[in-house]
């Protein structure tokens, strides 16, 4: 029984630090983009269209974000009203709509960016190499697990394989910013050559 | 510059996992809430309500949702139409409001929240005890870090006291039906028994 107390403890736990982790996160970024006058949701939407590929649709952002089309949708609304963002119809096949960022969507998703990244570099910070890799694993096993629960009975193995790619295509975008190791990952780097 | 390279490529996975995870674990409780006509972040200011104390105040709220009181002051309103919640202000210092459950409210939290529960710990069943409590650390770093963030100057340790007293009162109002542990759970709990 204690054994039992002690695990649903933990699991009560991890889920509300997991909450207020993602919670707290969402506080830092909107405010670190308030200056720019634009939510964290937004910026997703702003660098999803920026860096997703070259013509990028409502469903290639929702599946980017994880929510619905109609969700998309309506936040790519209010963007479009703030000027961020306009829609373009395909000339071939008017159902599929591009979401296109205007200069003022593009300028600011290009001034914020390196910010961002800074801020991600400093939050991961305390993390050594090796615990980026396992907190890596225990995410895919969560996100494996939802895309089951997502798409009951489809070949999980394909979703996956489909999602893996387009992380691939996508990393390969990530911008040159990125590249540049803070003195924090150095340290650990060094660190960890040292130590093998 | 290979490590460098491989430390920038394991943070950005990172990043973008925990980004998806946290999108597609909410198009499924989302999903999971459709039934009773509520969403995600609805039911998180409900069980708020119901689980943080007696009283609760939209600043309770925000400390618990980690958004500005602002945000979940608009939240509330719109729950407030709904009437799923109804505003109390004190009689004693009038700028102290309360958010109170309706009957609706109360009802939709105890109708959804075993399902939620039931959903959580299908989510994390893949996780060994152990897997649980290392991911519990790795959030705890981040969630220090993010605090330290939003707080510059502060002292943190006063902050992360208070927050975990705050989450043993939580823990001790956790509802009953989590303390059934589900299959799986047993499962794990026999093969820690049987290891060791």
């Amino acid at each position: 029984m204690k054994v039992n107390r002690d695990f649903t403890d933990v699991t009560v736990k991890l889920w509300l630090s997991a909450f207020q982790t993602s919670s707290v996160l969402m506080a830092c970024t909107d405010q670190l983009l308030m200056e720019y006058g634009i939510t964290s949701e937004q910026y997703d939407v702003l660098a999803g269209a920026k860096y997703l590929s070259d013509r990028v649709k409502i469903s290639d952002l929702a599946t980017f974000l994880r929510r619905s089309s109609n969700s998309v949708s309506m936040l790519v609304d209010r963007m479009v009203k703030a000027g961020l963002v306009r829609r373009l119809r395909d000339r071939g096949d008017r159902r599929v709509v591009y979401v296109i960022l205007t200069s003022k969507g593009q300028n600011i998703v290009e001034q914020s960016s390196p910010g961002m990244w800074e801020f991600i570099k400093d939050m991961l910070s305390p993390l050594s190499y090796e615990d980026r890799r396992t907190f890596l694993s225990l995410f895919e096993m969560i996100n494996r697990k939802a895309l089951e629960h997502l798409n009951p009975g489809r070949d999980i193995e394909g979703i996956v394989r489909d999602r893996a790619e387009r992380d691939a295509e996508l990393m390969k975008r990530v911008p040159a910013y990125t590249l540049t190791a803070s003195p924090q990952s150095k340290r650990q780097v060094a660190k960890r050559k040292k130590a093998s």
